[in-house]
């Protein structure tokens, strides 16, 4: 199986980061290929950044899904997801969505926990956007500027774990959600620190690609999910183009 | 006053359709420009186009809201919207909020009449993203594929007003609100045969517009529609990338 | 274009606040005319006052309806809001729905800050008729007696800045609502000193009444907005009756 | 024990059904007493009648109270009860909150049979107030002009059984609550054609207003319900006067 | 009239408690039999907790039914009423719903003051399937493991008190609701201690379980609260096996 | 790894095809253990039985966990799912809560095909309990008698299919849910023929199963599901009894 995996941010540091995560979650029969934006920002924060992460990604994915089984955006906030959903022959998954499923299968209420403050409202709207809201505990970040996006784990690990504390003992969460790529891996190394299940992002998604595969559920011929009906485009990229008239075809 | 217009698909007719009515909505001293995407499809049904006519619209703003006093995202279903919020120096709005708001202003509950079965899932998440589901009487759409984006009024203004009819028969709505940029204009010529208020996209929108602007209310500097916080960045057009140090310097 | 205002409190010095700031907000072309409660309190912070204001202000409506091209309920709270707008000829608004149409427009999510700690809970009861508690934040009010009605603004306003810097840091509020028609005028005033837009009851319910009159959507001949069904009454007074009488005619 | 049971509408007719019933189903030492508004309609259907009979029902709680030990407000919707729980002395209930209450010890979800299809609305809303949606399974009703109100459950009867029975099988209602002062005493009647168990608003209003008394559970001292604060007020009528400074005293 | 009271717990002590304020709360006429659970635990905090309770309170209800008017389920929390409610053949509530129907007419937003805080996320969990999250203001728990849960009340009152308050001044809560079966009564005695209405579960039950008993709303033949239908089964107990097939064929 | 399968009904044949799909859907290193309930019904559909069936499922999970890496109640409504998350020293997932994060990986609103019309109701509790109503399109269900609660595929296959399709055309179902361990495995069967992705509770379950171990999230030692506190229990069987010490010791 071969799981194509898009960060649709521009940081080097953080697809290396995806990657290892991904490598060592998957099954030893799955190949990762870990693509990064041409066009972008270093990790996003807010809409407009989801909005240019999204466009970064369907072009990725319009590229490389060729080979794939399955693709996982891999920014949390899954920017594009529910749009390739659309068009990709083969399943897709994000970060946020496949950790909020896998804190469902381990709890009744999850708490996020973010690298910033002003993520937040993103993080929320993305929950809302998924009907999760009653499974919501809360949403905490950190709240000094990064250093450096490809290491928030060193230099911010100790606040994080605390931030994890704080939700489960004031907010009641019975599973913590360690939110966006830079903290890819981090749940391996604190889960032991943390009285409740700690959920990640890339493992998540890497896992339910390959449940998601497995299953073959096949892609809608009708519904919300089915190809966008055929209609006049111009100016879009010779690969979204080809993407959308073979989804169209099938 | 100067309100860009922005269209973003590709539709010439349509872009005309949405001018006529601006127009003849907008004050006697309001100037209109309407611009109209260079990349995307010719109307917006799916979460995939959607996408596309955000991007394009992020452009297109970037390109002409320099001497703009508003912007206004002309198709329903807001592609960019919140996210050009974040960005513009100015107020930003869109066919669906604004509907939306004037629909809440003439009644409690509304229905939304679209151009195309398929287009109600969309609809709906866009509703649901506005949190306003709790007003939601129905969405109805059209059942057969459009011969004529430019002309549906024509060819479909009956079975437009049959379906407006049903939805306060049947579904309890107060207000029928018609939507997409297609449709624009509409609404003033079947209002009489509708026995409840109807509300139209662009005339919303382009009065809503000139109400923030004599609000005078300004910008965020803070919240989740303050500038996005600066960050490397890469492969932005030279506009986008402008737009974008503009915003986080003031 | 004429626009009444009735002030369903008995406070003149309230009623010459919202004149002011309804004057400073209207078109040049549009006449003001501002009436008083006979009956009532002096201002409304709770169920039962907000009941006296709504008998009130359908009297007044009835006697000077006439004239109007539309009518405001200057009220937080809006009593007697969606009564009249079953009876009136024309479009009605009311403070607290023209407000929260105007935050809808300007940002996600809204704070409301207000007079008192007791009119909370008929703040949150008013929001939550209007089906948008999704998108309010927080409600948060002075917690002093007031000692002028009249006069809040000079006594309070360093106050209610405090509170509106709270929601936005605290609450997450991309909007302020300052509520209440004793606050009229007071946005103006302080909107350079709070980071996020603020809004204003009576300046919105102005320009959206504009609005409404401008898009002729018309009054309802059907649904839950139609004139009350013809039936036995008696007891009204002489205005509320023919009011009755004119609308089942229509 | 005294029950002060409030027909906020005009019809002798009506009252007479609602004492009949009341008097059935209250304790043998307690007594009825029904009053009829002096101004108002012959029944509420809409929110502007609504508004009608709060009031009128506030000056007939305001003249009557002193002797009892609780207040029915015997119309359905419960016009003006949550303003008079802020104001009388004594335990206060009405005909919707205290059926919903009943309904709600006996299953999941009920269904509203209604005397009217314009008065559905109504009920949707002062459901909603209650936050019972998530219990609604539907509200149905009669779809003729209602040729006497007094005898509606002679006129109708058989049509309001078959709402009620689909209600059952169609919306999934495990409970039925037939609504409306009009059908006071119909449930009695009819409970052994419907196959689910069948409530009434006047019986159930009793019976809670009984154990409410017996609770002894006290009035608000704080909190929404406490007495509104002293403010001036001027143009209400002695007996409302007397009734706010009595409970502002308390 | 004789009430069936079932403590779903072992506790002889608590069974004292809940004997004394029923009859406490009785009518005069109404005989009141308390049984304790053969098996399960001292008092319920969790899901597997209630789950052993609601067992038991089946096995209870199954040997001691036939003679009764009406059951209560006496644990907050109500393990088993709903699935009780599909097979008793006469009405049935729990100390849950029951206060909550109370609290519902006392006021609108309500508060529950319970005896841990590990408790909390059961009786959160309980509203919601209720559907009231709308009404609930907030729990608040004591936060010390309890010496003696026979004595709850003289040891922790005190706490109790300070809680309650917190609720009303904090919360917002319009009643409290003293939740759990250790806490029976104690309503009674600090209702002059706090500012708004104070509810208990087993007076509520023990009211309002006569009140179904004499509205004779009979039990379902239809919905969800029918006999389950007939179907093998194996390894029940000899009463349960009876209860089951004594209701089906009714 | 050892996954412990308990059907908590009596239906051997059921249990037969439950085993059946989970073999074909395990991985090949995984090892499945079946277990029958011996006390219960034949299969559940109401919540007296979903009853039984949890208590049956906590003495199986009892007896059997020491040997599992994770525990599957399979039966949909999860009968005793959250409880036994409380006490297995493995993590536990059921067939519903499994199926429904599936669903929630291949769309954005799904609908459940249910073997009768009356475990709709215990179907539609038990998404509210998991706070996915808002992912609900609808839940649809056979409605004749089973003749044989083992072979419903082979008797109603072809009715299923059509309440699948009707789901898709008339509910706007994204994702099909086929409910019920009698239908395990009919998902793979019937996929090409359903315009929709199809999902099965039992391969959902093993799947997921798999990936909670894998993870090694580990299980809760605060919040809401850590043990039980310990207290004083009488009654329960050695096995129960010796499992609560275990997980309070952990």
């Amino acid at each position: 199986m071969k799981l194509l995996v898009i960060n649709p941010n521009i940081s080097a540091s953080v697809s290396q980061l995806i990657h290892d995560e991904a490598v060592r979650s998957a099954s030893a029969d799955t190949r990762i290929e870990v693509v990064t934006a041409r066009a972008g920002v270093a990790y996003i924060e807010t809409r407009f950044e989801a909005m240019l992460g999204a466009h970064a990604a369907a072009q990725l994915a319009a590229e490389h899904v060729a080979e794939a089984d399955a693709v996982i955006v891999a920014a949390f906030g899954d920017p594009g997801l529910t749009a390739l959903r659309e068009v990709l022959p083969c399943p897709v998954t994000g970060l946020t969505e496949a950790a909020l499923a896998s804190a469902c299968l381990l709890g009744q209420r999850f708490s996020i926990v973010a690298i910033s403050q002003r993520i937040r409202a993103w993080y929320a709207e993305t929950v809302h956007a998924y009907r999760l809201d009653g499974r919501l505990a809360s949403i905490r970040g950190l709240d000094e500027p990064l250093a450096d996006i490809g290491n928030v784990q060193g230099n911010q690990g100790e606040r994080l774990v605390q931030l994890a504390e704080r939700c489960v003992r004031e907010d009641g969460a019975d599973v913590i959600v360690l939110a966006g790529a830079p903290l890819a891996g981090l749940a391996r190394s604190i889960a032991g620190r943390i009285p409740v299940p700690v959920v990640d992002g890339v493992s998540s998604a890497v896992r339910h690609a390959e449940t998601l595969v497995r299953m073959g559920a096949g892609r809608a011929r009708a519904g919300s999910f089915a190809a966008p009906p055929a209609k006049a485009h111009q100016g879009l990229s010779d690969e979204v183009a080809a993407l959308l008239a073979l989804v169209q075809r099938q």
